[in-house]
């Protein structure tokens, strides 16, 4: 398929970048900063997330010792949101050099813009996997397992939990944001 | 926006709906009937777990009764993968009524693509979070949980174990379904 930037209809972007920032720009690199910054407070969340504590049930003293790496879950959405940021970093390095050096569009063809769909796309399930495990996970610990009778840990773990649970918040609003940009770039897919 | 059905470079959709189905058209149905059955079946191997078994821990004799409707989790895939049916199969109703009945392309106007867009993108995600969820779970159930010394509840939950792993599988697989459908619409914004 040929490319055909600025066929009609919506303004084109690279007509105007003779050093200005357009609007659409602005709105790239806005999503971009949230992304990273999005992804890096839920990452530092989890990985300050440890706490020692006791608890008594059934009459017995336990010695609970929790940190985030004691779960698959937690460790995953720590990976996650690890690429996650290494990836916006990138994405934002990129527009910026585009943008600021080269003086040339965010998006410079319709492959590349695909490209940037499919990464956003990928990092934005990504996001809602990591979330939805590492919430059934806090969410069991919240509230005990209902098959067996087994206490509710937070009681004891009170920061860790606390943590977990603004971590996990976190990556759901970075997922809502890699959304945010994927529509971003459909839109520029449908107007180019 | 105007509408500007089959502008230039790829064939029009509407021009070639004389009765005969196109290519695009079969993508799309055979699509929408695949995301159907994934859901159905996510589903009713969810629903069909539940077993009674026992397990003896620290000396103790467990009555272990699990079925899915006792995780939280569990409950939030059957909810999904239940919208997720509904929705694919009023879906399939509409295509099906548009090409057969009214011998009118699957997708007539840019306003409804976005619609369709948007749908099979909250279901892709809302798919990805309830696997996410369920296996974060299940994960648990099945190496016990690490930072207390609980044992594997699916030793003697064998059953109940092996359901919700094939429902959390066919819950991935209708997942990236969607996401396949949420493609193909972006591939008719960006060719429409």
């Amino acid at each position: 398929m040929a490319e055909e930037n600025g066929r009609q209809g919506e303004p084109c972007v690279r007509s105007k970048t003779g050093g200005t920032l357009t609007k659409g720009d602005v709105v790239v690199l806005t999503l971009r900063l949230l992304c990273m910054a999005t992804s890096v407070t839920a990452m530092s969340f989890m990985v300050t997330a440890r706490q020692v504590s006791a608890a008594s049930f059934y009459g017995f003293q336990l010695r609970l010792h929790s940190k985030w790496s004691f779960s698959y879950s937690f460790e995953y959405l720590v990976g996650v949101t690890a690429t996650a940021t290494a990836y916006s970093l990138l994405q934002l390095l990129i527009a910026g050099s585009r943008l600021l050096v080269k003086k040339s569009p965010v998006i410079p063809s319709r492959n590349q813009a695909w490209l940037v769909f499919a990464g956003d796309q990928i990092l934005a399930y990504a996001m809602m996997s990591a979330g939805s495990a590492a919430s059934g996970v806090a969410n069991l610990n919240r509230t005990g397992i209902r098959h067996t009778a087994l206490p509710n840990f937070c009681k004891s773990l009170d920061s860790f939990c606390d943590h977990v649970t603004v971590s996990i918040a976190f990556t759901f609003f970075s997922c809502v944001m890699y959304a945010a940009a994927a529509v971003q770039d459909v839109i520029w897919l449908s107007t180019h």
